[in-house]
Formats: C-alpha cells, structure tokens, sequence
C-alpha cells in the first residue's frame, strides 16, 4: 500500500495543532523500533518525536536506516534522561498500556483519548502520548505521570501489539478525526445483492458474445475494453434483479442478427 | 504492549458479524508477511482469511512461525488460484490500494468502508476486504472486481504503510466501530471510590489545619483560597486509600514543626 507522491510537499506546519502533539518513547531497545515507531508517525502526519534513554544511545543508525523518509523525525528527536524531564513542558500526558494497573486512573479507547487531545490542544495545550518499552511497556513511576491510560481495543484473547504498530494506530487515530476526508455516500436498492460469482458468469458470457461479434476491435485493444466493461458492472452493487436482467439483455443483443435473418 | 489474557477465551462466534468478514490476501510474497497479517486481524478479532495464490505455495513455514498465537487463522485460511475465486461467494469486496486508479470507482476512508459493512452485513451479506501484493499493490484486474476502493488517510508526502499495517489498521477500525467499549472508564485498581462525605471530612481536617498555620492571608480572601482548594481535590474522583493518605499527609505536615521543636 506505498503511494507516497513525491509531487506532495510534506504537509507539516509549526502552527498546526499537530505540531502541539508529542510522541515519546520510552527506553525504546532496538533502533529498528525507533524508525518503525518514526515511519508511523509520519504516515500520519506526526513529527514530533522524544526518546527517553534509549537503549543503544543515540543517533542509532538502526533507526535511521529503519526510518527512510521519516529520517527527518530522528534528526530534530530529543533526547532526555528520564520520562519526568520528556514530560516537564507538556500539560496533558496518555499512556498507552494494554495492562491493567492497580492505580487509580482514567482508561480510554484512541478514539476518545485523541478527540481530548484534538479539545486541549485547541484551547492552547501541548499533549504528549507515551510508548513503553518493547518487552515490558511502560513502568507504573511512568504511568503516574499521565493524566490518563489509553488502551486499544484489543482482542482480549490476543494482544500482540508491537511498539510502531502502537504508535501507528494512535496517529492514525490522530488523522482519522482531523483530516476531514468525505466518504462518499451510496444508495442501496431493496432487491437482494448479487454474489460475485453470478456477476462474474454473466460478465464471461456478455465477454464470448461480444467477442463473437467483433466487438473487441482492434485486438491490442480488447484487454483494456474488457477491463473497462468489468469495472462498470462492478461500480455500483448489483442485485440479483439487475444479473438477470443483463443476461435478459446480451441474450436479446446476440440473438437480434439471427431475427434479422 | 502485549497484554493478552490467557485466561481469556478466544471472543468468536460463527454467529457474529465478524463471521462475515473476509481478509483477502492477494498473491502475498514473503510467508513473513502472511503470518504478521493474521496477527494483525486476530490482534482484532477478524478470523476468516484467505489467499489468493501464495508465492510460496501452502502451507508455508515462514507464516506459521511468525503468526505464533494466531496460527489458528493460518490452519483455516482457505487458498484460491485467482480473486475471482476468492471473492467468487461475497457479496460486496472492498480494495485497499493508496493509488489513484484510471478508473470510475467510489473511494472510501477505512471509517466508512468499516461502517458500510457493518450495515452490510446486518443485512446478512458476506463482505470482503482485498489486500495487495507487497511491492505492486493490487492490479487493476483485482480492483475492478471490487465495489468500491478504501484509501487510508495517509500524509500524501509520506505512505508507506506495508501489508500488515494495512490490515491492522482495516481491521481495528471494524472492531473500533463495534465493540462497545466505553470510551472512558474511570478505573480505581483495587481500592473503592470515596464517599463525597469522607472528602469533605477531610477537606474540613485540611482546612482547620492551614487556618491554624495562617495559610489563609489575607482573611477576606480565605472563601476563595478554600473554594480552590476543595475544588482541586474534587476534580478527580478520589478512592477511599487516597483519603487515607491525605489524612497523613497532612497530619505529617502539620505535625512536622512541633517534632523540630
């Protein structure tokens, strides 16, 4: 799913209300992390980055090598002792933990974690989010420091994850609300919806009838009006009224020459 | 942030809706890839997987060691030549893809895509999601079989989601969307909520203490200073232990000076 279109400018502004959201690692281990968690950020369009005492000190060329075009994320990323001193400047603080904790202390979903941060930082806050270590997450002498946990969703049967998946689905939380991307709406009739196989059958059969009849013309063309007459059957969700119909219709189609005759 | 609950049952059914969701892995290359994809699902409670055309071939070693607890997904995947085939029983197919296609197709945000199936599938359809090869995405071959393309709301600059990124963040907005969890929920660890009556006592105790140690000055601003004061520790909802150890806190403090006495 790369797509990224080297025409775009980086859509990053010091004015933003992306630019008053920080994400901080704490005692991140392995670079190949550091760069994983940096590419997730800035597919959504979050830049900055704090470490807390990495691991293999820093720069860690892991990281960067991991980073690719997030490489600028590792370049302005600051560093700090301790998750205190990370925090100090920041007035609101989430941790991201899967654990329950035995403290007293507010847990949301992304969802309504970034909408407060989206609220805060709109009347003026700086918001940071904090991601614990690979292995073992974040320490309760960090999660103290939040003002609240955030927690995914997870399978409770199965939660598995990792760091940059994490900090992935944070920013795209982040994004999600504030992007302002219009679906498009679609209208559904009341018959049943068609499978697509039996779509698929009377596109094979409408497909032999036309070639038949010299329809695809010229030959170097024939893939890409093939192509074409599939994408417009399935553009909009067909019943199975509307298969039957069609068949009804290349039916007729093919047999008018005979009656002619 | 691992946080599985091995005492927690696996949460499927083959009466929900997520038994009408089906992953669609188009000719995936690495078997590392497939493995961390049936993560990313089981990670959010999607179960049915299938793949059209592995590389490799099937089984495949290298997606079992990666799928590790969600190897399950891997045992039930079911394998077609074509995506005609994989597809061939569904009734509306969405195509992840970043690029813009030459051709006429609704594009959807992951949001409404996930919306838009849940309302699919309330109305008994079977509804499937397509996923492109590693490094060329989907051809248009196999997006013209779908009703409609989903793009995530990438930073235009910078898109480089990989396979199982994708479908980690596809499928938690599915579970996002249905899973009702409470999106604040104020936990207190072991200890019970406090009595608002035990927190004006000790608001009172606190009271009588600064009064004793001139902290209200000058006196026609001490109805101020006290409203502040009572209005601090409301704003989050105290336990019972935090009462108890405000009772020390302050006992400590005003007893302090007579001990250096």
């Amino acid at each position: 799913m790369s797509g990224t279109d080297h025409s775009k400018q980086h859509e990053w502004s010091e004015d933003g209300p992306e630019s008053r959201l920080v994400s901080i690692l704490v005692e991140p281990q392995m670079g190949e992390n550091i760069g994983a968690a940096a590419r997730a950020m800035w597919n959504f369009g979050l830049r900055h980055l704090r470490i807390v005492n990495p691991r293999d000190g820093w720069p860690n060329p892991a990281a960067v090598a991991m980073a690719s075009g997030a490489g600028g994320l590792l370049d302005e990323a600051r560093i700090f002792p301790t998750t205190g001193e990370a925090v100090a400047d920041l007035h609101t603080v989430f941790a991201t933990t899967a654990r329950p904790r035995e403290m007293a202390k507010t847990v949301m979903t992304p969802e309504h974690a970034m909408t407060r941060a989206r609220e805060l930082i709109g009347q003026g806050e700086r918001v940071g989010i904090l991601y614990g270590r690979e292995r073992t997450g974040l320490e309760n002498d960090d999660v103290v420091r939040a003002n609240a946990i955030v927690t995914v969703p997870v399978n409770p049967a199965f939660a598995s994850l990792n760091l940059a998946q994490c900090v992935l689905l944070m920013s795209y939380e982040w994004r999600r609300q504030g992007n302002g991307t219009e679906p498009e709406v679609e209208v559904t009739g009341r018959a049943a919806p068609a499978e697509h196989g039996a779509v698929a059958r009377m596109l094979d059969h409408l497909e032999g009838e036309l070639d038949q009849a010299g329809f695809f013309f010229p030959d170097h063309k024939k893939a890409s009006m093939v192509a074409n007459l599939r994408n417009l059957f399935h553009r909009a969700p067909l019943t199975d009224q509307d298969v039957r119909t069609l068949w009804g219709v290349i039916r007729t189609l093919a047999e008018g020459p005979k009656r002619r005759r």
